[in-house]
């Protein structure tokens, strides 16, 4: 996409997966340019300080700073949208676009239960938290498993990929670190996330930056 | 709107705001008609097994089952652009919508933290979650406030009124069942919550299911 984009994105993150993955797989499958700007933590307080709209990372600078926004999901979508737009990754009709968000937010909710867990230092706390992730999460991904099961192609919403499908992607690389048993009863999934890493827009980049698969099948 | 009305929507959910209320609070600013279903828990229960997406409620059919969606902020969303699209609800550029999609996570973000201190029972793990909710809030509901103030009207995004606000209306509502401190310091959505109120569009709905505004100004 290199020499026809129109504007200019600086992502703001530590150098780490995490709520910044799917805005960098939307921008790498897109073929946007893109500044990935990966800081140390320190650093990148200093920066939120100065430029976060919500005090928080990850955050996007569109053109320098004419526009900033916060929160993954609104960024996703705006890129989604902004980005090729005649490839309509955020839905060409109103259903496809609630359906998008529908399971975006179905995943979120399991990963933030994970990573709830996963930065929990006190032992009670985590505990429970560990039994509530592991319960609720098995149910909520049942439903995704099903979505993918009777999808009447290779993504969420069938034979176009979305940005859910991007989003929920990036979110499974990161849960895997965490807990390895999570997609044992998904295999759907789990072929759906080899899939994804080896599409041509995004391999060149997950090679780069992500560890290898932590299942074959 | 009765009348020209091209769909049907039915609405589950127990008898009670949580997080159904956004989406009513849409439905009536746009003035749709609508089966405001409101179950008994064990009731909804049934229902929930038998036809919700990803059995969670609250969820919403269109036309009697031809679309089912869940997740309170994909059904805003949808609703926002399918009824009276001639009002841009949900934001008339992509950057309105982005502004508008990240006000919305930002106000979730704090409005999830409150509620799962609300629902937790044992008692170690709701004191965390208290602490949490409460110096996370503090922050977030400042950032909030900043963008109220600043904003060139009375709604987060200027002169005219957008999804967001009838979200962020929805979930103070809530809130100040559980904490009536929270907004202590933020009077700018102090006044936002008394205008929310008063709208012609709400007033009748807010009357009738919500209790009494618990501060004045």
């Amino acid at each position: 996409m290199v020499g026809k984009q129109k504007h200019r994105y600086t992502l703001y993150y530590v150098n780490a997966r995490g709520r910044a993955e799917p805005i960098r797989l939307v921008l790498h499958y897109l073929g946007a340019e893109f500044d990935d700007t990966r800081m140390e933590m320190d650093d990148l307080k200093a920066v939120i300080e100065k430029k976060a709209p919500m005090k928080q990372a990850p955050f996007i600078e569109v053109d320098g700073g004419k526009l900033v926004l916060c929160q993954t999901t609104a960024i996703c979508r705006y890129l989604a949208k902004s980005i090729q737009p005649e490839l309509w990754l955020a839905g060409a009709t109103k259903t496809l676009s609630a359906k998008c968000d529908m399971v975006v937010e179905g995943m979120y909710d399991i990963y933030n239960d994970v990573m709830r867990y996963n930065y929990e230092k006190d032992a009670t706390v985590k505990e429970e938290l560990s039994q509530r992730y592991w319960d609720k999460g098995k149910l909520r991904l049942e439903f995704l498993e099903r979505i993918l099961e009777t999808s009447k192609g290779d993504y969420f919403l069938g034979k176009k990929l979305h940005w859910c499908d991007l989003f929920v992607f990036g979110n499974m690389g990161s849960m895997l670190d965490v807990d390895n048993r999570m997609f044992s009863a998904t295999p759907h999934m789990r072929k759906f996330y080899l899939r994804m890493r080896n599409l041509p827009e995004l391999k060149p980049y997950i090679q780069k930056y992500w560890p290898k698969p932590e299942f074959n099948s």
